[in-house]
């Protein structure tokens, strides 16, 4: 998860870094399927790394989508799918911060779900951290969230 | 799509056999995911036939889930989810009745999908061809419907 | 519930004096609270009855929002929107027939919920019958319609 | 909008106090319409002050539901309905900070909402303000959020 068009140099480069290193773990990567930003990065990524990619998409037609998203799943339902993103996630990858990404940390949280920051602002950090507590992460490169997400797997 | 606890035998056998043809066509089946009737036997199907498959789940997590879904994404938002599975198809296989069914064929004619029909009541395909005119096909046999959709989807 | 931009003359007739008569009755008339059809002609009706209206909106804001709706909910997830009319409502009343419309109905039986139908096509009254079996009844006039609803809800 | 369970004694005596003001000032209040903390409090104080209340349900059923809600929407959608409190509501109140309460937040800054925060913690405070920027505002009383959602809503 990450913004979109608002999304910085950094967090883009990792989230294609993440992206591609979750293709070679075996892992199915599922984002927000849109033709931007982390996004789309991480779905470049993942297919750079042979990797299968699944798109919860916003809209209720592909206008929009990455052309790096395997399956695309239309909601139709605008920003209510970033349940479902978090929902259908076993571990959820946030890369860089804004609304949207801080909503689906927020429903991550809630749904009792781990969420690893990547990028995040020294704000959200301290936040994230205060309301997630045990549940929250931090890693300052896409190898470390890796393993950190390997071993919340293995649980 | 299809009934689940309430589909008929010749539904699920209709529908296994779809799954497979589906799968051997290359294409991804999408399904609703559970474990109970028409969309757990597509999914076997699908699995039988060396495919993809994709499960829309009603519920928040994978309990009552196919075991031969590849992709569950999980909604947590019950029936609602019905218009997601209309949305992400592009051709709609409708296998035997119900309301649930009955409710995603309307959803789909809504979207403007095509939709075709096997095992269907005789009150449904009566009401459906007139609902949804040159939208809707029958088909008597799994070969006959992905005739049907092969042609729909290169139009 | 019922027909947006292609409603009949009879069903808007009728949908406005359900709605009347709902407010009447002391009752909350919902609907999908678009300026269109049924929704705007029963909304109206319950204005013209002193009643209070509510409208389960597709959109995210409130264009194309029918002027006699008093609460908007904007859900901003289109077509789902219509499990959530059908959920919340005590009683569904289906005034005319068209895809949507048909949802709304599938999906009320789907939920246990009893639906009335009012200028449903010949083809749509057998098939709801059918499949809805004691939950379906048919009413020739609004009056009869909520002589119905009042039993319904009295069990 | 705000914690349930977990809400502290404060944010639900300024959510009954910031409901009551509400009913006062002629507003329809919206929360998520649940029967704890601060969505009770609210709703309790604003059928105190003589007004309505809407609540957005996470449930397909009444179970649960605050009984000072006049007017019940089930949703049967869980969290994801977060997203219709914050496109329903005019100015965001939020009481406290809590998961869902932080999605909320983040929600309605991604809708271009917004948002006056009450009772919020520090960590809550900064992040909010770095994210939102002019569409956040922070009160230290019920008076004070109404007097800010005024001027507001007269913009």
């Amino acid at each position: 998860m990450g913004p979109g068009t608002l999304a910085s140099e950094d967090a883009m480069a990792n989230a294609f870094e993440l992206g591609r290193l979750i293709a070679l773990e075996g892992w199915v990567l599922l984002t927000g399927g849109r033709d931007a930003g982390v996004m789309d990065a991480a779905c470049r990524g993942a297919k750079k790394g042979g990797g299968l990619t699944v798109g919860i998409l916003p809209g209720a037609d592909v206008d929009g989508m990455s052309e790096a998203v395997d399956i695309p799943i239309l909601t139709g339902m605008g920003q209510a799918r970033n349940n479902i993103n978090v929902l259908s996630s076993r571990v959820l990858f946030a890369c860089g911060i804004g609304p949207g990404t801080a909503s689906e940390i927020a429903l991550a949280l809630k749904a009792g779900k781990h969420v690893i920051l990547l990028n995040c602002s020294n704000e959200g950090t301290v936040f994230f951290e205060a309301l997630g507590k045990e549940k929250v992460f931090v890693a300052s490169q896409p190898d470390e969230a890796i393993t950190i997400a390997k071993r919340l797997i293995s649980l």
